[in-house]
């Protein structure tokens, strides 16, 4: 009668993370549930723990109850929590997701941990925004990387609306303001697809990374700092796209169900 | 090393419930870290249980780590809380608050929870509101409150801004906006000072039904309806203004500090 869950965050991307939740009972009326942010518990989105064979499933929603293939500060949540259950000793190992099995590394003790994000995929299509050029790019999720000339441009974007892509590519697109700060330092603000703007995004910070070195004199397999309003990330392309970041597990406890009761301030389970 | 919690709320008024901790421990910068919707657990304030004599008191700071005198949607949750934790007996019982001792009526099942919210202070004060007449009230705090005429015009109001008040009183003041939707129904928006619209207002909503009644050919000791965006409150003025409306404990568990780990899914503490 009790639905046990812990609450993590990466860069203010924030989770629910259910660790012994049936395929079955894993409902989008109960994802919108724990999601709200005034009834529920509160959160951008749920991880369901799974598993995939030997390894651990990443069975990931967002906050309206769809699918979503994957999330890279999700995934390094997930990861966190392996480890401080027991689940995986530290160092590297996969986790499952629906866009395929992807490897983590966490360290022994604290410290950032790093997602292997797959190959970009560069989309040869040319789109501006406000008559800007920008670069499309896919990581598995389709991004439109806008360059933006000064830190005031980029803090006076007004993103209470999607930024409009002309052309716009065919599923949407999340849409990275991208200011240059310094050698191998970028600072982003992100629109995400059907939410509006966010804290922070995994995969939007992998694009930036990929077009800024794309169109630019930087060769790959250099380390980039990305500054997002929730906190920083750190990205490198070589092939693949590592992104490392922080992850922290914030609390631990059970959602209250109709038969719950408090005991002295314990949670119990009810018995009637 | 693990701060236990509790969270609920009431029409979506939301609430971190804290039974544990010292006063000297409960620092603004907890409040916030608590009250943080994405690197936090996340409300609109925090409930420190106290002792008052023989009373429970409710040690309520809003989420920015400020004081407050009294919160009558918390006043709810919290006598929920020491009912179902089995500090307090279903029924009526008195709970201190920095504005005074309040009677509180908790339903032996499930139900609605009713706090007297003291007597209201009509202001003798002419004010209004983009060229409508307003009425000034305290209810420990200062309201001014609005007729609106149609509910058009009420889901029409552009609250992103504070309402200009024409003169506004000496602190500031709640705005509550108020169509009247039947006998004894009101429906009402709320821009609470300092914070921006809210879904919830208990002050407000008693603000609502004194001033209506007061301005109107209503008697008083009648029982009102008032629907606000995170549900549906009752309020009836005789004297001292009763509000009754849910209480929902959503959640419980414990916050994750320095050197909690978890086992197996479950929180424990850490020894190291």
């Amino acid at each position: 009668m009790r639905l046990r869950f812990v609450k993590g965050h990466g860069t203010e991307n924030d989770f629910v993370l259910l660790p012994d939740l049936t395929e079955e009972a894993f409902t989008p009326a109960l994802v919108r549930a724990l999601c709200d942010r005034h009834a529920g518990i509160g959160a951008d989105g749920v991880l369901r723990l799974a598993r995939d064979g030997a390894a651990w499933f990443m069975d990931y929603r967002n906050a309206d109850g769809s699918i979503a293939e994957m999330c890279g500060n999700g995934a390094r949540v997930f990861a966190r929590y392996l480890v401080e259950s027991g689940r995986q000793r530290p160092g590297t190992f996969e986790i499952g997701t629906r866009s395929g099995p992807k490897r983590v590394r966490v360290p022994t003790v604290g410290g950032e941990i790093t997602v292997d994000m797959g190959p970009p995929e560069l989309l040869d299509r040319a789109t501006s925004v406000a008559g800007v050029p920008a670069t499309a790019v896919s990581m598995g999720n389709p991004h439109v990387v806008v360059p933006v000339s000064t830190p005031a441009k980029l803090a006076g974007l007004d993103l209470t609306q999607p930024p409009t892509v002309v052309p716009p590519l065919p599923d949407g697109q999340n849409v990275e303001f991208v200011y240059r700060a310094g050698p191998r330092h970028l600072v982003l603000r992100v629109h995400e697809r059907a939410v509006g703007e966010t804290r922070s995004c995994g995969t939007g910070v992998c694009a930036a990374v990929v077009t800024t070195v794309h169109n630019g004199r930087d060769g790959t397999g250099e380390e980039w700092t990305v500054d997002v309003p929730g906190g920083r990330l750190s990205a490198r392309w070589a092939g693949t796209v590592e992104l490392t970041g922080p992850a922290v597990l914030v609390a631990a406890g059970g959602w209250l169900l109709d038969r719950d009761r408090l005991d002295g301030g314990q949670l119990i389970l009810g018995t009637g």
